[in-house]
């Protein structure tokens, strides 16, 4: 079999920095950003007299663990959090032993799992405005604090589930977070993937990401003092977007005021793009950030922490499940200069 | 905060033993199998008359790869594979170079996309008959032979997106094999991890899995001469059923005439159980196997090929894709228990 290196090849692999798996770029048969702006069936929003997040102590859940009103001064609650009614993970059990079952180790499922929720049964996060999405981050970083105190808890992923089709299976608007005994096996490859990049380069992966992308400024979307968002170069699929703190930090929980002004910003900006330009996909959003430790600011000085967002434009099947390697059907590089217009 | 070691923890935490990922697997808020057995909408069939792979030349995909007749003796083919006609990866470009963009490293997407399709527009995997099982997985074999002769190729996917849901584009059962010059980060991971535990315990760690499987009986789904299928014991997601060869094997390519019978039947009577049991759902499922190289079979000596089946239970969400821990809501023991039954 013979290779012609005169023609234009149909797709282009590219490596990603941290975790050192390929992404697949399709150039041959792209689409047009347009096309993945489809029309989508109409969701039937749940009548607000049925949601059950409307009234947490009638729902049974008990008292909010957070509760944030609109203004410093008080009023009604703009931003809620509760606990989970049908948990993954909860306080029963023990974390300090693992047990072996025959070959394997087994443990407790002992950690947190809490709803944030914010007053308005309708308004999602593309639509917040910039005190609601101040609030939201500010009731993150909170319960974070708090969780990251318990003797247990080894990680806390902050995530977000917007429309059906990413799995948010009650429509009020809500974000989550679960605190686990075990730091993630994604977070653990990025952790390693982030040290080794640092023991050969002293330098840090992200930085030289961000570095990068401001250089080249054809995959950034949008940038604030703080701030920045683009679609990465190697990027996992259709649209993806990731917002890095310009200045290096590892920990999400070390955000101050004024960081946390620029940071819902560039998140509500972004979002607000995607739900524009692509017609209200369905998507989710996580935070990676370092794990809870004594001192994770220095034990993981070399890690960034950041905020990936994934619009789902695509299903996961056989190759990306089988192989890991996501194909993306438009190259970043069109898929920012789509987003910039909006 | 205080954990009360006298309560049962909701949910457990188990270690893959290959990859070193933990699963969760729900005990607290399980489900009862039949909840996975929902009622489906009915998929509507695609006419055959616009059935794209009825025939092939008339689409203009030309000359099938490979055509299998139903007997050794000729007639109408029953098995073709056929290019894809929407290729991820292509014959053009150069597979010799990786190029510097940047900080990152970039690969012209060199290799093969080919679907291998059955004759019948409607009967799909779950309702195969023995010798149309045995054929589709003689033709993976033909083609992955045929494909590794090619001096771009590192690894080939072969796998199967069956519904909508599980990302199968046309209606007609079809698998898809994808020849690609990097090797998938999964595999590498599941290399890496395998390399890792022959190393530390000069054993291969599937057979490790295998033996303990066969020895708890409690999570095997069926069992011939040469196959084993369960639902592992760190199961990724509810139903997720694995098939072995009981042999240890590195390579798929290698499987002889006698061991297709046995991993036909194997593959067909998991499929069909996971059809019955759980009112035809989409699934996807893959083959893993040693990478191409020169000699896989003594270079990849520690790795064991097998099949992973992955019924389409629940949506990845925020926690998932940002964490990488699947959440199972069903026990393998029992996902298993009721699968027997089928």
């Amino acid at each position: 079999m013979s290779i012609n290196p005169k023609n234009k090849s149909i797709s282009e692999l590219r490596r990603d920095l941290v975790s050192g798996t390929w992404a697949v770029i399709a150039t041959g048969r792209a689409k047009r950003p347009k096309e993945f702006a489809k029309s989508r069936p109409k969701v039937e929003p749940t009548p607000v007299e049925s949601c059950p997040f409307e009234d947490s102590m009638k729902e049974g859940r008990g008292k909010p663990l957070l509760t944030l009103p609109k203004t410093k001064n008080g009023g009604d609650w703009w931003v809620q959090v509760i606990p989970n009614k049908f948990p993954a993970f909860g306080p029963a059990g023990t974390c300090e032993e693992s047990r072996q079952v025959g070959p394997y180790l087994v443990m407790d499922g002992v950690g947190f799992h809490e709803v944030v929720i914010t007053r308005d049964h309708h308004r999602h996060f593309a639509k917040f405005s910039q005190e609601e999405a101040e609030l939201v981050i500010n009731a993150y970083r909170q319960r974070y604090l708090f969780l990251a105190k318990d003797k247990c808890v080894r990680y806390i992923s902050i995530f977000h589930n917007h429309g059906q089709e990413a799995g948010a299976s009650i429509y009020h608007p809500h974000s989550q977070i679960i605190a686990i005994p075990v730091i993630d096996p994604d977070v653990s490859r990025s952790l390693v993937g982030s040290q080794n990049y640092f023991n050969q380069n002293k330098k840090c992966v992200h930085c030289v990401m961000i570095n990068f992308e401001r250089d080249q400024k054809t995959r950034v979307i949008f940038e604030n003092a703080f701030f920045i968002a683009f679609c990465p170069f190697a990027s996992r699929g259709a649209f993806e977007v990731r917002i890095f703190p310009k200045i290096h930090e590892s920990c999400f929980e070390q955000i101050d005021e004024e960081q946390i002004i620029y940071f819902a910003e560039a998140l509500r900006v972004s979002l607000r793009k995607i739900f524009k330009g692509l017609n209200d996909p369905a998507y989710n959003f996580f935070i990676h950030t370092a794990p809870v430790v004594r001192d994770p600011a220095k034990e993981f000085s070399h890690y960034h922490w950041h905020l990936e967002i994934l619009p789902k434009t695509n299903i996961w099947a056989g190759f990306e499940l089988g192989a890991g390697i996501e194909i993306s059907t438009i190259e970043p590089e069109k898929a920012a200069e789509y987003l910039r217009k909006f």
